[in-house]
């Protein structure tokens, strides 16, 4: 009986709390989980890959199957090199579910051996994308129940803090 | 490092080979894998539980960490009384999204134990289901492409042999 | 200014906290809100059309700008009826729209005066429909978040009680 | 250069405007098409295969190239049958698209010289389907919108005239 | 009895005949409706937000209920900051209706006590947007179908006019 | 009898094999198949015009039915100078469907005359995309199964060879 190790990609920028639900939920399936944040998309990023590496080691520090890992170029070839054997995709809609089985059909065609499998984010974080934090964060909204706190301080060094008078 | 085991619950009312596909793939990433067929589904159905069970153990009989089972009742309270803590289940298409987005929700909040992943149904068997299969059969198409030999056999018992003219 | 009356229509076979939630917030944008029973859909219904309005007469009796009522026949008749101008209706996915939208279209067609407003269902009921929460209650299974007491009262007269060992 | 036969299929229970307009249009691109009324719907249909091949045969009695006929089987074999190599589907929504989406792979599996054609349903007729339009003739409302004079009457004389009182 | 105020934000670059008609519905539903025109999307906007602004009020000039504004920062506190308590959106698409359900989730978790109502878009501008228009208008296609007189003329001041020998 | 002429229109940035597939598809269906590649799509792509035409010109050299061409402007406008009388295209997915809807309904709208007709992407290629192609050629994935041999060389001329340790 070998290893499960599971590699979950993604921007993650920043970690919201959907991402970490599914990171939690992944540990109880898998004896390994990798999160993978992809290099490609730094370019038009608000945090620099080591920032958003750091902010979801320093929430995720007390579980040791979990690792950060940062990776660039084909993402079956990644899960290869890490002797892993599955993609974790977390599903909130139904335009991810298309656009997530593309990549799933492209992967399988390309290194057969690497699995993706789907958790549905969970009911209260079904409609939270990196994107929407950072679009409530820059007006300076309560993101209080999006992001961990750390992520929130993050955020609000780069926008400005969120005023008390603004709830 | 404790056995992972999944559920993957159905009417099976045939086997396909799309369903076979998920239970190849199931087995490598998990240690065991129940096929739970559905009692509930028997009514409308046409064959019996136990031919399909039949039909399923004699297609995976090489796959011995491959169990078949039939569940009556909750599907979650069948899944922790097999000491199993996934279900598994096979997606096609948006509109099986939304379903199987409702039931894994639901069975989330009676049982936030239990665990719903989700795998695409590969390429090949992306349009098959087992009611177009029944169909076809019913009028005496070819459905080579879509059953294994036994199961076919099972259906030109049901319905009456494809005739080689009508290829 | 005239009062806003919204007609909630529905088969409510039972209400559940969705629809409930749902009735709660239209009292914030209408004037007067009429909760509709289907009669139409009495027949292959759990609970006849005068349970179904008793049960929601009952949850929502503090409510007196809420009123509870059947009709048979087109929605748009009723709607006049009643010197209404507003159907409301509930979204939860994506399948829900695709059948409201051509009702909705319908409706306009038929009566160009009566207007169709949509809610989306609050997170925590995005997954809730009647017939899950009646298939969960056949099984026995722990309904306490779907529905209000009385109306899980009302499922146990009909499938009986939930066993604490089964939670 | 050989003749373009497309075989148009459906339940037609009864024939709307909304399919009108698709023979209509498809009479521009093909050089004959034959509209096939499924036998297989009978059952539960409210109208009988012979009168639904009338009110088309009625309605669309000026136009030479158009051939009204019925058939029973599998429908690529009904098509390979009158020498014909298009099958033509009407899309109007995102549910109807998944349904024909496998219909039309199925049916290139089984037959891969037949090809599967589709038409999107022109704006007006895009919520319109035979079922509405019975249930909206089955409480007497106006349908003047939706079917030929001679629809209308056939639904009349089924479910009782529409009153002026009720427009 | 309190006033009814609906606000209907968006890009309005520009206004189309679409949006003229869920503003005109609007009013039958509420007592005052205000346009709001989003300052953020400017940047890469045809028109100036007082362009925009300026084509709706003239075309809506003889509505004294309707008013037309611009706003920046988070959409909720707008509508807190004009007394209003509804959001009001058109719906034309699948894919319309993900992207708003995610928006009008985060909205109610930030501010529950601001409502977003949807009407769905009426058939013959179900297909419309403002950037097909603009695409048309580009090209010097012909969009008196799509827009209010005022508003072709000021889309051919920027790409020239439609000549008669394309239509 | 006239003959029957149909424009598949697209970026084809490069051409791939689920792109062949339709044109080898739509020559059994139409007299003559015109390819055009949309010229206004030049500026982000990664072959120019020429590039395009010619790669899709030598795969198909032995089609003389088809003929490649490139447009600018309205495509119905392209479509009635080519005295065509339909547009062909190919759907993958849902969100395919929906884009192509309104701009069926758009072009039906400004040219009614001109007809649009879609085909449902064979199996093997219901994943790919032009774009999904580029990637995985970006990370000298291999892609074998996804173009021609042809193209293939020009995307290796573009980003390097794909190693065969890669594989």
């Amino acid at each position: 009986m070998h290893k499960r190790i599971a590699v979950y990609p993604g921007s993650f920028d920043p970690v919201t709390n959907g991402h970490l639900d599914i990171m939690i939920r992944a540990l109880r399936t898998f004896d390994r989980v990798i999160v993978a944040v992809a290099r490609n998309s730094e370019k038009s990023s608000l945090f620099t890959i080591n920032e958003r590496i750091e902010m979801i080691r320093k929430v995720m520090a007390h579980e040791e199957r979990l690792q950060v890992d940062s990776f660039e170029g084909l993402l079956v070839d990644y899960v290869i090199s890490q002797n892993a054997e599955t993609i974790l995709r977390g599903l909130r809609a139904v335009s991810d579910f298309e656009y997530e089985f593309q990549l799933a059909q492209m992967n399988h065609t390309v290194k057969p051996q690497v699995e993706t499998l789907f958790m549905i984010t969970a009911v209260p974080y079904g409609y939270l994308s990196s994107s929407i934090v950072k679009e409530v964060a820059s007006y300076r909204g309560n993101i209080d129940a999006f992001v961990p706190p750390l992520v929130k301080e993050a955020l609000e060094a780069k926008f400005g803090k969120h005023s008390e008078d603004n709830i």
